[in-house]
């Protein structure tokens, strides 16, 4: 039976003024995953290594993203996935967006591609859906595209890719304790002030010039999240000090992923990210936090074949 | 004595998705101003055509940005400023801001150019406290800079200029009927819905996007306001109908200009904007509603010297 082996990577969502709306994605921080074919007019969950996720495909987020494809297709083939888990599910750099999106890519590809890659993203999206009770796309949208995706639109959904400035680095600090995205979404106020929502979209359409124009400096200055980074930083042990810390250490901005509790420092060229990183790794081994650090660039491309 | 005569461009703000972050420079609607050296040490406006303003110089927008100019620079020299008005003060697209950006660039040429463009906006913003009571930068920043500029931040003062897709025209309705920018302001709420926020920064953002990459079809798309216009429109005699019309006859999209009465509709090419132009006309008589209608393409230049 044909299968076939894919790279899922890991995705920082929720990016600052970008919040719902603007994802990118890591170039080595992923999942593997096998894809086999099988006889069985079945969705199987047969293998998963590296953490304890549901086995049955109507509990697991790869299950339930292959059966939506499949459903729409009208197709009755069966698959097995296999799953060796490396981003941590509650990190907040898009774990449950890995598996979905890498599940639907190799089942897509071993179809012979009846959906190009956009239109794989409501597919991805239900798994989201399993793991959080809501739907969202800035996570499966840069793991499937690559780069950075901004969601113009949920309804209809419509998904922009926008460029990759050349020398983007991400350092991304993961604390070892939980927050549900659930929960995280649950202390964000509903209402904001049209000041604070105003200077958000101001930022964000910097931000975007700042892609296109491969102005680093803007893209720092654009880094700013007065809505839902005050609430949710609470809940992230030494925020704000690692956000100054990695300031000082020349970071263009610093935010944190997806619902957390990961944070993101956002870094121009290898150098000045190994020095942030450095540093937020002496800074938390000092405080005796324990964590998972990442240095990564921004992928062009989202899942990948192995 | 040295004088200069200039062309002081209108300008649309409050660009749909934009609110308070983004305008845009016309091409050919605007006023006529000459500055002139005097040896009085003191700022006076000389002379108005076309609309009854103050002759102050402490009560016309003009007299106050050139002398906000003159207080920073230090310099006690005297200029007299005439104004062709040729912008319908009220009018929403930009009159008091033509105004404050032609004199207080005309006056920076006299003076052998101390302030670059982007340095001028400030001293233009103080016309525009005056005439307002906010002194918002959207449409001093177009009318300087020429083109579309993005306010990413208003402390400190950060203008963006965008890219301008060779294809745009607007065509502009000002309905005769009389809307202050205080009264128009006051009707917003002051606070929105997250849901609602996170969809405008979404569209700002792909704008932006739309801008850099000439999608004009994106675009159309991303011109949405799901804040202020619900409101605004009200104002606006049957605002509804003409969006409608104007999309029927091909706009990109149709929206407020700053804070009305005028409104815009943006099209791709001097074809369909004349088309969009007409049917507006015709509507707007049968209607037996006064209006003013222009068709101009965007500026990549602001004002300019005649």
């Amino acid at each position: 039976m044909k299968e076939i082996k894919v790279f899922a990577p890991a995705t920082v969502a929720n990016l600052s003024c970008g919040f719902d709306v603007l994802g990118c994605c890591l170039d080595n921080v992923g999942d593997e995953m096998i894809i086999r074919e099988n006889d069985l007019n079945e969705v199987r969950i047969t293998k998963i290594t590296g953490q304890d996720l549901p086995m049955e495909a109507d509990k697991n987020v790869a299950g339930v993203a292959v059966k939506s494809l499949l459903t729409r297709l009208g197709s009755d083939k069966g698959f097995d996935i296999e799953i060796d888990k490396k981003i941590l599910p509650g990190s907040g750099i898009g774990s449950s967006a890995a598996s979905s999106a890498g599940a639907v890519y190799a089942v897509n590809y071993l179809l012979g591609e009846p959906y190009t890659l956009k239109e794989l993203i409501p597919f991805a999206m239900a798994g989201e859906m399993l793991a959080s009770g809501n739907a969202h796309a800035d996570n499966v949208a840069p793991a499937l595209l690559g780069g950075f995706s901004l969601i113009r639109s949920y309804e209809p959904l419509e998904v922009i890719s926008l460029p990759v400035p050349p020398d983007l680095k991400m350092v991304i600090l993961h604390p070892l304790i939980e927050i549900k995205t659930r929960d995280s979404r649950s202390i964000i106020k509903q209402n904001v002030s049209l000041r604070n929502a105003i200077s958000q979209w101001g930022n964000l359409g910097a931000f975007v010039s700042a892609l296109y124009s491969n102005d680093y400096e803007l893209l720092g200055r654009s880094l700013k999240d007065e809505i839902v980074e005050p609430v949710r930083s609470i809940l992230i042990p030494y925020f704000s000090e690692l956000q100054k810390l990695s300031k000082e250490e020349g970071a263009l901005g610093f935010g944190i992923s997806g619902s957390g509790p990961s944070v993101f420092a956002l870094c121009k060229g290898e150098k000045v990210a190994e020095k942030v990183r450095d540093s937020i790794q002496n800074f938390y081994c000092k405080k005796g936090i324990d964590f998972n650090l990442h240095l990564s660039g921004i992928s062009n491309e989202g899942v990948k074949i192995l």
